[in-house]
């Protein structure tokens, strides 16, 4: 099974490196890695939809001598509020649970946030076991250390950065998953391709029917390239502090503005991110920093893995859409700043971009083709 | 101005060392701190019973020609809430807070667990300075990166480590405070003496009356001496890993669980700490680790400082105590442990006690002399 290590500088008191485990039945695996650690209890914290896999999870454990207990939140974004995490925490409490008790996040991008928000926050910190079950969560947010909620004013505004133990990125869950949102994890594996992999770039391009069709040895390796990629970030900027990071975020400042401004939930993640990675593609074609035949070729290969570039319709306003941009928690003093191209592999930070040509290049995406 | 360092290892990203500034005035210094880390906007959290000290810090940032606005929390325990932490994050997110923007925390431990918290949380992390304006404050809560909030269930059950950029601990803050608050800081302060500085406990032992007079120089000494304390022990054991932190939970497993018994805010924190340590020191007794000596002394330097040492009266009872005490989140698999003196200047972690004596010892303490 690939095996992708992601290495982070240890404190006084610990390496924090971990390992992101790949392949179809990985999640078997995880009752004898926390034995290893000698964790004794478990809170198994899952989407209500993949109570298949949390039950797999949950027999990893007992199998292996752990005393679990299994919360389940309903599915969808809205759990990732402090509504939920407030039961959790209570959950938590009522059974109390210790420093000792290791979290295991089963599902998607919205419980690996939200579980990891508890684990991170619930008596200053529990060990977090992400097993992603989307191949958004596979290649991107179980990943890395990120952990949040939502407000009302925005995404992921509440949370912190805590590493999890390991990740167990089981390839058999993507089987079951709804098109859409298989579809919509493709955006992310793009993304990397663009922002740091030219020759991941163009093996996409000969893959995207097969990834489509989810191919498992197709997928083994797209999820392993994503994973590896984006673990090299993390190492190298594990809280967005030297700037490396920030090139994760291609196409993301975007995508939130859309995904507010449409409510959350409309659009999937990986959705508002294929729309904002053709915005910013375009934005940075109109300042001159790439020419339209990449333009172009990102515009093919989003379509060749069927996934939006444009919007039906929106009810918000540029001017809404670029006064969320303003409040994102990567802009500085309210500025806009994004993360354009300069050629397939490569991105870089540009700041001071003018409103306008933000505003313009939205309103050919709302209303463009697609 | 006598100044602290606390030592922290550094990140891969930075140094997280800070600086601990004892003394009257010192709250007028935070403004030229916060310019010499380039920080431009900041936000002050304080507690509505502190509006002057808040007044003074919001003119030296202004002063310093930072953009600086003010959010007041209600004053007492209930603030370190759910409710209070969620308008705390829409009020940020309203004001468009990025992460550049500094969070100055400025009352008793409750607004600095809490408005550290907020920072350690929003936008996954703000930096975040604390003015301390209550003995127990100075003396404790304001070091060493703990931040949380209560749930129902229990004191602080929710949280995370998030160390400030700087303490400033202005001894003329202490002068204003009610009598009742200000000698329950004094608990704290003998705690140091007793866990780990037979030196400092006996020079406390001849000045207790000048630090309930309030003597500004016994002050500065008596915090002084105690923040270094607390530094020293941060600096070894930051998250608690490796037990030498723990020894400052000296009293507070039966503190907290008095605390929670009897309802957030009858009994002050430092109050719950001086009757927790007598029920320490008398378990200790009874496990043969002191003599009644050591009990002695102890019990005259609280009494000394003004101090309680019993609880009138207790609705709860001793298995609703000893339940509470096993859901500590220092606790193992809810066997019960305590930090025990085996001599003035000297504790040491004693796990696996009978839960028995332990509800003799509170026993004697909620009927017997004080």
């Amino acid at each position: 099974m690939p095996t992708i290590n992601v290495l982070l500088p240890g404190d006084a008191s610990a390496d924090r490196s971990y390992e992101i485990r790949i392949g179809s039945g990985v999640v078997g695996e995880i009752g004898a890695a926390i034995a290893r650690r000698s964790g004794s209890r478990a809170v198994v914290i899952s989407d209500a939809a993949v109570s298949a896999h949390a039950a797999a999870v949950t027999a990893s454990l007992t199998g292996a001598g752990i005393d679990t207990t299994a919360v389940a939140v309903p599915s969808g974004e809205a759990s990732k509020s402090l509504a939920v995490a407030g039961r959790l925490w209570a959950a938590l409490a009522a059974q109390a649970v210790d420093r000792q008790t290791h979290v295991i996040a089963v599902g998607g991008g919205v419980v690996g946030d939200l579980a990891g928000f508890i684990a991170a926050t619930f008596a200053r910190g529990l060990p977090v076991w992400q097993v992603p079950t989307t191949l958004v969560a596979q290649v991107d947010s179980a990943i890395g250390g990120k952990t949040g909620i939502n407000l009302e004013a925005g995404k992921n505004l509440v949370g912190c950065f805590w590493q999890p133990c390991g990740v167990f990125a089981d390839i058999g869950t993507l089987a079951t998953l709804p098109d859409r949102e298989f579809t919509s994890g493709l955006a992310e594996v793009v993304k990397y391709g663009m922002i740091l992999d030219a020759e991941f770039f163009a093996w996409l391009e000969g893959h995207a029917a097969a990834l489509v069709a989810r191919d498992p040895q197709a997928l083994v390796y797209a999820v392993e390239r994503s994973a590896a990629l984006k673990a090299h970030v993390v190492s190298a900027d594990e809280r967005e502090q030297t700037g490396l990071r920030a090139v994760l975020n291609y196409g993301h400042t975007f995508a939130h503005a859309f995904e507010t401004a449409a409510g959350y939930g409309t659009l999937l993640h990986g959705e508002a991110v294929s729309i904002g990675m053709v915005c910013a593609a375009r934005l940075a074609e109109q300042l001159g920093r790439i020419g339209s035949d990449i333009v172009a070729r990102q515009d093919a290969l989003l379509a060749a893995c069927q996934l939006p570039r444009s919007i039906p319709s929106l009810t918000a306003s540029t001017d809404d859409l670029l006064a969320i941009m303003a409040r994102d928690k990567k802009s500085i003093g309210g500025r806009l700043r994004f993360i354009l191209p300069d050629r397939i592999g490569h991105v870089e930070l540009v700041a001071d971009i003018d409103p306008g040509l933000v505003a313009t290049v939205i309103t050919q995406q709302v209303a463009g083709p697609g």
